[in-house]
């Protein structure tokens, strides 16, 4: 089971080549993450862009396109629609965002043509390396759906169940994240913490043990969930943090990041191969666990 | 201004004898609390409760009750009211709830004759040392408030404001977290978090410069707002962090406590008088700090 950054980075370095469709690739920061993966063995590109912009960008940051492949297109939504189809012909493993919205990345990625749609629901996970922690924590969504029902909950719980066994965790521990741990028809997100739960019980949601409603104390430390009364040995033990809705998801990323120095990675899943999206604020460390993560998860995915 | 949990302890232990008025007070962790303030140099109590068993638990820990008045009252609702009593009355400074559904001290302290109503809202103030910040954080409301609408946030932020204040922040700067930065008419906590600074712009609400909505790493780091290109020089300098709904505040407590490390207090506001909440997942240092910050406010608010 992989457990840290650094042995995520170190699995995906020896799967042997692989390649990011990068779209829109005319971007120094793009181009810098993408030549970070390279210098550490994770990847190598086909930069899907304005190739004269990508060749100006590289030559001005001392950026070697050597082992890369460039594809001159100009036009953002054609780049997206290029780089998406690398990955559904098999010529790339994962579709990076460059300079461009992610909505025009996600269009492409959900066009039932060229695309590479799958699940029913695209979410985002982030991965996380805490001090403290002897394992990842997977935090979905804290980016992308907004104020899921239970259905989608369902799959977003899924998303990341495939994306915890993409990196060895065979039988995740997935925490409905709430504000208390009693079942309360005043929040929404208590009685989609039980219908969660049920619908592990029941066979609906499998690959994963589903608990709640936890709060997060009671959801990552054995000695909280132990003080509070709790008696499910699994308290404390949590993998996946399912969080109600992206303000909850976005909090408590940023406080991972910026308040208690966690490593982060994320990636957009529940499409055929998962959709990276580096963002400016995210650190260089990041970008790269980012596209580990994502490689990791293609992999997984391909030898299903 | 009052920038540590050690400078609020010793602020308060310059304030001259003060009193807790502790509801229902015949529970071994209420009684070490109260020692510990006492110890601490902070304040007595007026113990109201099941005089025997408080006697009794008192000698087997090992606490000395003599600093401390008792006042025997065996009924809990009754022992909510005589505290809360003891408060309005300026016998005590403050209500602390002792092994009491908390609904039953704030049924007393919102009664119509005996209480101490005040706010149109009551609601919980978290104080947070988190490491590496030079100034203490105050989240609201993670733990009373489900999802408050538009204008209860406004009451929220106001008895934040009140806290801020107490504590030497004369001009605090509130920001309204969301997960974005962008008004989405999809997030409800962008439109309130826009309608909030018109309110504080309009001079509805005072005492506080009012930001959002912003994401928490713009809410809390300068370097982090300067990167994603936020104009405002007050981004990354927030004092308040006014959540959108308990979950997101929640987990933001539970991540600085459990995973951060960061010294925390906390307190119903709202009321005449401030009401101490501890709770049996605090540490000592919490529950003293969170009585620590309950005087202070009761001090302030006695000053005006």
């Amino acid at each position: 089971m992989i457990q840290t950054m650094e042995s995520l980075r170190t699995a995906v370095s020896g799967l042997g080549p692989r390649t990011l469709a990068v779209a829109a690739a005319q971007d120094k920061e793009v181009l810098l993450a993408v030549d970070g993966a390279r210098v550490r063995g994770l990847a190598t590109a086909i930069l899907v862009g304005d190739e004269p912009q990508i060749r100006q960008i590289a030559q001005e940051n001392n950026i070697s396109l050597d082992a890369h492949q460039i594809v001159h297109e100009p036009d953002k939504i054609q780049a997206c629609r290029t780089a998406v189809n690398l990955v559904r012909t098999g010529k790339a493993d994962v579709v990076m965002k460059g300079i461009v919205d992610t909505s025009l990345i996600l269009k492409a990625v959900l066009d039932k043509e060229i695309g590479l749609r799958d699940s029913p629901v695209l979410s985002h996970v982030a991965v996380f390396q805490a001090n403290g922690f002897d394992r990842l924590l997977y935090v979905t969504d804290a980016a992308m759906n907004i104020a899921p029902d239970v259905n989608a909950k369902k799959e977003i719980l899924r998303n990341a169940v495939k994306v915890a066994h993409a990196l060895g965790n065979p039988n995740p521990i997935a925490v409905c994240l709430c504000a208390v741990e009693k079942i309360n028809p005043k929040m929404q997100a208590t009685l989609d913490a039980a219908a969660l739960v049920e619908a592990n019980q029941s066979g609906e949601i499998t690959g994963c043990r589903v608990l709640g409603p936890l709060a997060l104390d009671n959801a990552i430390s054995p000695e909280a969930a132990k003080h509070k009364g709790i008696t499910d040995p699994l308290a404390g033990l949590g993998d996946i943090l399912l969080v109600p809705a992206i303000e909850t998801g976005n909090v408590l990323y940023k406080s991972l990041v910026y308040m208690a120095g966690a490593q982060n990675a994320g990636v957009i899943v529940g499409a055929k191969a998962p959709v990276v999206l580096t963002s400016r604020a995210d650190s260089d460390e990041a970008k790269l666990n980012s596209i580990a993560l994502a490689l990791m998860i293609a992999s997984g995915t391909s030898n299903k």
